[in-house]
This record gives structure tokens, C-alpha cells and sequence, in this order.
């Protein structure tokens, strides 16, 4: 189990180089708590295995669904039932929590193309 | 599942009325996210059946274990791993955000007596 440390999950968010990418900073009850920041977006996607927990820790984030878009500021939390289609959407960078049993699967579309093979310069 | 909707826990927090009580916001992936608020400290106690997972809001609250404390303040996330005893301490009036499958036992000692009886005024 090791020592219980503290974690700041916004501070740990600054280190990130790699957009959509998520960060495991720790793990309790099944679920493991993650870091991620995103601009722009994803593609639309959803996870059959599991629920997507977003808390925003800094910046704004727009979760657009198939039928509503919900727009999250730091602080905010939603949850994405499992297997719901979404495609978060960053006017500016925005960082965030994502809480759930596993990284969630890149291949499914969370990740756009462009965030692999540029990780410091994501736009080119 | 209902609407998708999403929550802001410092907001929700602000609504509490007693201390050391959790309030379930919302869930996914088999845990629940709650919201609580605390002044003074509770009694000492552990949770065998499940981690806590403490990720503050507002103020400042230290956890109390056997052989460290550690202080948390906004933004700051702790995994109290399961069977561990602790013992949160808050010098002023503290928010924070809990993470676990089920609202953890008070009868474990994660309420203090005075709580029940004078949820207005937690002093008297």
C-alpha cells in the first residue's frame, strides 16, 4: 500500500505534456484517479466498460453529447453513463480529473490522431 | 439513467446543514460522490470495508493517522487506504469532497456524538 501521501491533482495536471492523455495519480476502490488536459477536441466516442467521471480543474470544457451539450467550469463534475456518445470539446487548454477503473481506451476515440504523434505541439 | 446533468460540489456543499454528514451527489463505476463538511475533529476510527477518498473543496483539514498527519487544503486529494485509523481534524470550518461505494459507517466513529443531536449549532 505504501505511505498515504497527499496528491494535488491540478498541480500534477502542469507536468502533463501530451493532450487527451491521461495521468494515473492514484487508486481507490477499484477506480484510479487520473489527470488529463485537452484543447480542442476528440472524436465522438463512448466506453461500454465504464462510466467517465470528468471533475475540470482549470479552464472550461464542453461535454457534447448526442443530445445536449453541457458545459463544465473548474469545479464542475459529471458523470457519462457507459456507453454514451460524447466528444469533450476545449476552446482554451483545460485540464481535468477523470475518475474510473481503467485508463480508458484511446482506440475507442478519445484521443484525436494529431495528440500522438505531437505531444509539445499539438496544433501543427 | 435519467438526464446527464452536471454537479458542482463546492455549491452543494454550501447546503449542508451538519456536520460530518455526507451528502451523495452523484455515481458511476460503483462509487458515489459526496459531499460533507467538518469543524473540530471526529473520533478515531477506520473503515474496513472500504478506501476513503478525501479531495477538498474549501479550507483546510488535516487527517490524523497512528503514525502521520497530513494536511490538505483546496484542491488537495488523499486515499486513506481501508482498515487505516484516522482521525480528521479542521481548525475552521473545512468542505471536501468523498469518494467510496457506499456512505462510510458513522457509527465507525466518523461522526462525533455532538453532531446528531444540534445540526445548527455543532458547538453547543
Amino acid at each position: 500500500m505504501g505511505v498515504v501521501e497527499k496528491i494535488n491533482p491540478a498541480r500534477e495536471a502542469e507536468h502533463l505534456i501530451e493532450f487527451w492523455s491521461q495521468r494515473v495519480l492514484a487508486s481507490g476502490n477499484g477506480n484510479l484517479f487520473k489527470v488529463a488536459k485537452g484543447i480542442g477536441s476528440t472524436n465522438w466516442h463512448s466506453h461500454d466498460d465504464q462510466d467517465e467521471v470528468f471533475l475540470v480543474l482549470e479552464g472550461h470544457i464542453v461535454i457534447q453529447m448526442r443530445d445536449r451539450d453541457v458545459d463544465l467550469g473548474p469545479g464542475d463534475l459529471l458523470v457519462i453513463p457507459r456507453g454514451t456518445e460524447h466528444c469533450p470539446l476545449a476552446q482554451a487548454e483545460a485540464r481535468f480529473l477523470l475518475i474510473g477503473p481503467e485508463v480508458t481506451s484511446n482506440t475507442a476515440g478519445g484521443k484525436p490522431g494529431w495528440s500522438y504523434t505531437s505531444p509539445s505541439s499539438p496544433a501543427t
